[in-house]
C-alpha cells in the first residue's frame, strides 16, 4: 500500500528521479534537495538549471527517466523508498556525516535516499545494531565465529548489519537468521541485482526476514567504488564495527576506518597468528580497535544512537572489564588491609590455584597490589584518581 | 678455578651464608649487607647481633651453616657465585627495583646473589633478552608459537628467558637452544633440583649450553610462592615480556605484572577465540599489553637495559609499527596533493586489489585520509602534532 501510493506521489517520483541522476553521494545536489525540497531540485536538474559543479555530476544522466519502471519494480517486490522525509530515516546514525567528519571529508556524507526491502524498520535496525564483516577469503575458524558472533548479538537485541558477500559476512547474516534475529544487509548495487549470485537465496531470506537496503536504484551493478562507498552505510548504521577476519589487504578495514570516521566503535576478533586471514585484525587491534571474543564484548558497545553518551558512559571504569572470576576475586578482598592467597580463596569460594591468575591481571589493571605474599585493594576515591593514574601506569 | 677461589673466600662464603639464612626477597637483610658489607652482615646475623625485624626472619636458619657443602657443590658442577660485587651482576636490569616500585612494593627488591650454571654470562644475557612465557596446559598451537618465537628471537641475537616449566616455557627454551641461541632458565629451587623432572634433561642442556640461575641455595626445593618470587626476575632480566599461551587462571599473568611494574614491554600473542589457552592472553591485550605476532614485534621492544629510552625514542612514531606492504603504499603516496587507487598501484607496483586494504589502516592510524576516491598524506610537523592528535582520534 505504501508502494502504490508511492507510484503517484510527486516528492517519491522526484526522490526516485534524483536518486539515479547522479553517482552517490554527491554533497552539491544535497545541498540542492536541502535548499529547495526534492521536487524543486529534481525539476532544476532535468532542465539543467543548476550550478556548475552539480550540472557536471548530472549531465551524463538528466535526461534518463526510470521513475515509474524503478518504483513499479519496487512495489512488485514489495519494497518502499526510505526518505530524509520518512519516519524510518535513521536521522541520528546519518547525524554523525556532519560535524567534523563533514569538514574533514566534504565530499561524503550520508545517503540522499534508500531502496529498501523487508519487513526490519531500518531506523530501529540502527538504534541497535552492530556491523560484523570480513574477508571473503574466511577461514572455517572465522564463519564460526561471524555465526556465532551473529546468533549471540540478536540474543541480546542486537540486529547484524553486513555487506552480504561470501566469507564472514554470509556467515553472519546466516547466524542471525537462524537464531530468529534480525540481519540488515546493505547492497552495493540495485535491490533487483541480487550479488554475489551466489548468495540470492540468502538475500532473499534476509530481504524476507530482516532488511536489505541500498543507495543505488534499480538495474545499478556492483563496482568496485560502489562497494567503498557502500561501507561508509554499514558502518553509519551500527555502533560498533566487528571484523571477524581479514587479511592485510582485505576491504574490511574500509569498513572499519568508516566507523571509525563516523564515531563509532572498531572492534576485532583475534585468531591464530599462523593464519593470515586474521593479519588484519591483528593489525586493527594494535591500532587501538577493541578485542573482542563474544557477543557480551560486542554489546557493551552497542547503545541507541546519540544516546551512547548518557546511556554508557565510556571511558568506562576498569571494574567494567572484569570477567566473572576476575570479579569474584576481586570482590573477596577485604575493604581494608590486605589478605593471603589462601584468605582470598576461601572468601573467593575458589581454589588457591585460581586465584593467581586473576590477581595478577587484576594487578596488571591497576586495581589490585600484591606485596609480600598480601594482596590489597587499591581505591579510587574521587581525589585518588590522578593517584591511581600513575599506579595503573607502574604496575 | 673461579669456583675453586670461591670455596676459600670469606666474601663468597659470606654471600652463601646469607643466601640460605633468609627466605629471599628480604629488604631488612638488604639494607644490612648495603651499610655494612656481606662479611660484617654474615657475622652479625650469625650471632644475632640485628634488629628485631631481621632478627625474627633469620632466626630458624642462622645456626645453620652448609656453606661449605653448598660452594663444594656448586663448584663440582661447574657453577658460580653471581654477587653485586661481579661484573656479571646485571645492575641495569636490577635498578628497577628501586624508585617508584620500592616505594610502591616496599618488601621486595633484587636477589641478594645468584646461583647460577652455564656459559652465558647474566648480564650480557640482560643487555638483550625477551621472556617467553605462558601455560603448562600449553597447545599444539602454543608450543608451535613459542619455539618458533624463540628462534626468532635468537635470530636477532635476543636472549630467550623463561621458567623452564612444561608447556609454553619449554618450548621456548627448546626452540632457542635448536636455533643455537641463548637461552636462560630462572629456577624457583636450587640448581640441584632440576624441576620439573620431566625437563632434567633440558635444563642440563641449558646448563652447558646456556644459563640456569636462582637465588635459591642447593638443596631448597620449588614452592607455590618461591613461583611467583622467582617470576620477578624472569621478568627483570628481559626487555620485554611475551605471554604466549595462558589461560585466565594462569600465574604467566603473574610475570607480566611484574614485568609492567618493572617498567618492561608486556607482550602477548592472540590466538583463536575458541581456545581457552589463549584467553589470559586476550585479557592481557585488553588492558594494555602489546600485540605481538612474530619475533621482529619483539625485537623493536627489547632494547639495552637502561639505555631503552635513549635507542628506541618511545612512543615512536606510527610509521614504526607499518608491515612492509603498508610502508609500500604509504609511500607510494605523492609527497603533495592526493592520488587515486590506479595511481597508488602504479607507483607501488602493487595491484589495485592490494592498494585498499593497507589504505584503509594507515586511515584508521590517522596518517591518510581518503576523500572522493583520492588518497593524501596526513602530515605532522612541529606544529601540527596537535592537530594530528585530533585526525588520529577522529579518522
Amino acid at each position: 500500500m505504501r508502494a502504490s501510493i508511492a507510484l503517484d506521489d510527486p516528492a517519491r517520483r522526484a526522490w526516485a528521479y534524483l536518486s539515479r541522476v547522479v553517482e552517490p553521494p554527491c554533497h552539491e545536489l544535497a545541498a540542492l534537495v536541502g535548499c529547495v525540497g526534492p521536487i524543486e531540485a529534481a525539476d532544476r536538474v532535468r532542465r539543467g538549471l543548476v550550478d556548475d559543479d552539480l550540472a557536471r555530476r548530472t549531465e551524463a544522466r538528466r535526461e534518463i527517466d526510470h521513475v515509474a519502471d524503478d518504483l513499479e519494480l519496487l512495489a512488485r517486490r514489495g519494497g518502499r523508498l526510505i526518505t530524509p522525509d520518512d519516519d524510518e530515516w535513521p536521522v541520528l546514525a546519518f547525524r554523525a556525516f556532519g560535524g567534523a567528519l563533514a569538514r574533514a571529508k566534504p565530499r561524503t556524507g550520508p545517503p540522499l535516499v534508500l531502496w529498501a526491502l523487508g519487513p526490519a524498520r531500518l531506523d530501529e535496525v540502527a538504534q541497535r545494531a552492530a556491523a560484523v564483516v570480513g574477508t571473503r577469503a574466511a577461514t572455517a575458524y572465522g564463519e564460526y565465529i561471524a555465526a556465532d558472533l551473529a546468533a549471540g548479538l540478536t540474543g541480546h537485541d542486537v540486529a547484524v548489519v553486513s555487506g552480504g558477500a561470501y566469507g564472514i559476512d554470509g556467515a553472519a547474516h546466516r547466524g542471525a537468521l537462524e537464531s530468529d534475529g534480525i540481519t540488515a544487509a546493505v547492497l552495493a548495487g540495485g535491490l533487483d541485482i541480487p550479488y554475489p549470485a551466489g548468495h540470492s537465496a540468502l538475500l532473499h531470506r534476509i530481504g524476507q526476514r530482516g532488511l536489505l537496503f541500498t543507495e543505488y536504484p534499480p538495474g545499478v551493478r556492483p563496482a568496485r567504488h560502489r562497494f567503498l562507498t557502500r561501507n561508509r552505510l554499514v558502518a553509519a548504521v551500527a555502533g560498533a564495527a566487528v571484523v571477524v577476519e581479514a587479511g592485510l589487504r582485505s576491504g574490511a578495514a574500509n569498513t572499519a576506518a568508516w566507523a571509525r570516521a563516523l564515531g563509532r566503535v572498531v572492534a576485532a576478533v583475534p585468531g591464530p597468528v599462523t593464519s593470515s586471514s586474521s593479519s588484519g585484525c591483528h593489525a586493527l587491534l594494535r591500532h587501538g580497535a577493541e578485542l573482542v571474543t563474544r557477543a557480551e564484548d560486542v554489546v557493551e558497545f552497542v547503545g541507541r544512537m546519540g544516546e551512547l553518551a548518557d546511556d554508557q558512559p565510556r571511558p568506562g571504569t576498569p571494574l567494567d572489564r572484569l570477567t566473572d572470576v576476575q570479579r569474584q576475586v576481586y570482590e573477596a578482598l577485604p575493604g581494608r588491609g590486605a589478605a593471603t592467597i589462601d584468605e582470598i580463596a576461601v572468601s573467593s569460594g575458589l581454589a588457591p590455584a585460581q586465584v593467581l591468575g586473576p590477581l595478577s591481571l587484576l594487578e596488571v589493571a591497576g586495581l589490585v597490589t600484591g606485596s609480600d605474599g598480601r594482596w590489597r585493594i587499591i581505591r579510587t576515591g574521587p581525589d585518588q584518581a590522578a593517584a591511581q593514574g600513575s599506579a595503573a601506569r607502574l604496575v
